[in-house]
Order: structure tokens, then C-alpha cells, then sequence
């Protein structure tokens, strides 16, 4: 088989797998979602935010990808929810497999949502589907206003951009208005929040726009 | 073929083509290196601060690689040097063969040296050899000191780090030196070099190491 023929036949098996989980999240009226972005955008600080802003006895876990490292489990398993960290090794992003590997301990039956930080890369997670309800994509303004234009595939296929760090923006040369307009381009009428997780800037929005969506998607799960 | 199978073919073609193009850059004489880092950790920029700073007739060209856009081929074009843009589509790195196809058009007899600016992404192009005299990692103090640890290779790889915007480090919770001990766990006694390309701190130290490097590799080449 060509290289080609390879990377089809995984995405196909991949789909496999992703279909079985998204069935189960169904379900259980579980909802996942997927947080993707360049390493060092800010995705754990968001999700330790957003963990310490939820009432004690939501039913949240979390899976967080590395290839080495227990760190980011580490930092999120302080507020008291179920984490795991799945080390892919040399893997550049998660798969479905992992996914359901490393839910296999725990009962979905006890889950209401499923957070999945991917590993930091802004090309290969894209094209795998965890069985999530939907993909988040994390920009920070330290990271230039182009690269909606030049990553295109995974600000098309996020519901939502997260523009992050924005306590940094008098410090950097970075022009907010044309990477939203870059993003938009690429997404046409695509949703963004400004967030900085180091002032709390945007947190309120964050975690209602999730509300909401959880909300959604569980109430289209069940009609 | 497995998928683990395709990817050892693939990389044994890539040095193939590897070890072609080295024995091609060794033939003329030239001075080859691939830098590699997150998208944004400022790749271009120190480019930018590096053709500025350079004699108006050195024999320098460069390739850009990039899922899209021609952008920072035109933004290193100003320089007056000779540029390609390398646009890989869907690929997340660059591989010896589209090195190779891009230089065609080059008499390589013009050249001295050869800069090739990866992808924006810390995992997947650590595994593709460009012919390139060595690999440069940057990391930006935005992105958080752990790393250097979680994605190992590269820092392994590597023969120097650059530590770059940190012009920002008053505004930032990141502390360098662990960013640079845990690049040292991974990569004992690797060289390390603080760069702002806004603030310029930095780069006088980076041409120097860069003209010592060329020195060195073209004097092992003719020996």
C-alpha cells in the first residue's frame, strides 16, 4: 500500500472508533468536546479556569494528551475531577483509540462532560475525530494574526475560536482585529471569545458560551 | 505494510533523498540549517533580524515551508536574498524531497548558505532529515518552560536553542532557567542563546554563533 492509501485506511479505522464512541457519549448524555492548538496557546490554563469555576459536584473528567509527561494531569487534577493523561509517545495528536482506551476505567454513567486536551499541534489532531460533540481552537496574541490563513484546516473545522493571552496585547505587535477577520475568512461567521486566563478577561463568556452549547447538544441527543 | 511499516519507508526514501542533497551541500560548499518551533514562536522574525544583518552580497538563499499562504516568503523576500515558499498542502512538515524539488531551480554553485525554515510544529518534523548541517529549536518564553520536556525530540536533536521574545518576560509567568534546565535534561550541555527579535537583545550573539557554525562546517567539509 502507498503511504496514501495508508494514511486513508487509519482515518477510516479511526472513524470506526470515533463513531463508537460518539454513540456511547449519546448515550449517556455525555458531552466532549476537543481543545486544539499550537503548544504553549494556553490550553491547560483554560482548562484550570474553567475547573475551578464549576460547582464541586459537576460530572466532569478530563483526558490530556502529551507525547511524555504527566505535567498537564498533574496541574489539572488539583480541583478534584477525574483526569487522565494519555502519553502518545512520539504521536503527534490523539486518536480514537487512546480516547476509548483510557475511558475504559471509568463509568460513563457517572459523566455528564468530557473534556479532551489534544496534543499541542495545530495540523495533525485536526484531522481525527475523537467522537467529540465538537473541536475548540486556541490562538494566543503572541502567536501572530496570520495563522488562520496558514493553518486553514482547524480553524474550519472548530465551532469556536479561543483568542487567549489578550492581557499581553499592549506588549506585542499583534492585531486582533485582522486574525479574527483571518479566522473568519477561513470560517465564515465563525463564533471567537477573547480570553486571558492570567486576568480572568473573558472567563464569564467562556464558561457560558459552554453552558449553553452543553445544553444544546445534550437536549439534540435526546429529541 | 502496517502503518508503523510505511512509516519506516517513508523515512528510509526521506534519507535517501537526505543524504543526496548533504552531499550535494558539501559538493558547493554550503552551509545548511532547518529551524523548527511552534507556529508563532517567531521563526520568521529572527529570519527577518538575520537577513538585515547580513552583508549585502552573501550568497544566501532561503525555503519557507507552510501549510499555506506565500506569506513569509514575502516577507523574507524583502531582503533581497533569494526565497521559495514551500506550500505542503495538508502535510504537517517539510521532507527532503520537497527540498530537493525547490532547489532545482537554484544554481547551487551561487550559494554558501542555505536556510530552511520548517513548519510551525515541535513534533513532526524532528523525524525528517533536509540534508541540513543541523537542526535549530526555538522556544518562545510564552510558551510555558515545561517544553523542552514534553516534546523531547526535538530538543534532542537540536544543536542550539533559541530562546526567543524575551523582550515579554517581565509579562509572563515563565521562568528561563528552567526552561533551559529541562532543555539540559533532555539534551546535556546544549547551547542556548536569549533573543528578542523586537528589542534585538541577542542577536549580535546569534550572527556570531551562526558565522562561527558555517565557519566550522565548511572548514569539516574541505577536510
Amino acid at each position: 500500500m502507498s503511504q496514501i492509501q495508508v494514511e486513508k485506511k487509519v482515518l477510516n479505522e479511526n472513524q470506526i472508533v470515533a463513531e463508537r464512541l460518539r454513540a456511547q457519549f449519546r448515550e449517556h448524555g455525555i458531552f466532549c468536546f476537543n481543545i486544539i492548538s499550537s503548544p504553549g496557546s494556553g490550553k491547560t490554563s483554560l482548562l484550570e479556569r474553567t475547573l475551578e469555576r464549576l460547582p464541586k459536584d459537576s460530572k466532569v473528567a478530563l483526558l490530556t494528551g502529551d507525547l511524555q509527561t504527566e505535567n498537564d494531569a498533574t496541574r489539572l487534577a488539583r480541583f478534584g475531577f477525574p483526569v487522565r493523561q494519555i502519553i502518545t509517545g512520539g504521536t503527534c495528536h490523539l486518536d480514537a483509540r487512546m480516547v476509548e482506551k483510557h475511558l475504559a476505567e471509568w463509568n460513563l454513567a457517572d459523566l455528564d462532560t468530557l473534556i479532551v486536551e489534544n496534543v499541542g499541534n495545530l495540523v495533525c489532531p485536526t484531522g481525527y475525530d475523537l467522537g467529540e460533540a465538537f473541536k475548540i481552537v486556541m490562538l494566543s496574541v503572541t502567536e501572530g494574526e496570520d495563522k488562520p490563513l496558514k493553518y486553514p484546516s482547524i480553524f474550519f473545522k472548530s465551532e469556536l475560536m479561543i483568542l487567549n493571552k489578550i492581557d499581553l496585547l499592549p506588549y506585542v505587535p499583534f492585531n486582533a482585529d485582522q486574525a479574527k477577520a483571518n479566522a473568519r475568512k477561513v470560517h465564515p461567521g465563525m463564533e471567537i471569545l477573547d480570553v486571558s486566563c492570567t486576568s480572568g478577561a473573558g472567563l464569564d463568556e467562556w464558561m457560558n458560551w459552554l453552558k449553553q452549547k452543553r445544553g444544546d447538544t445534550v437536549l439534540a441527543a435526546h429529541s
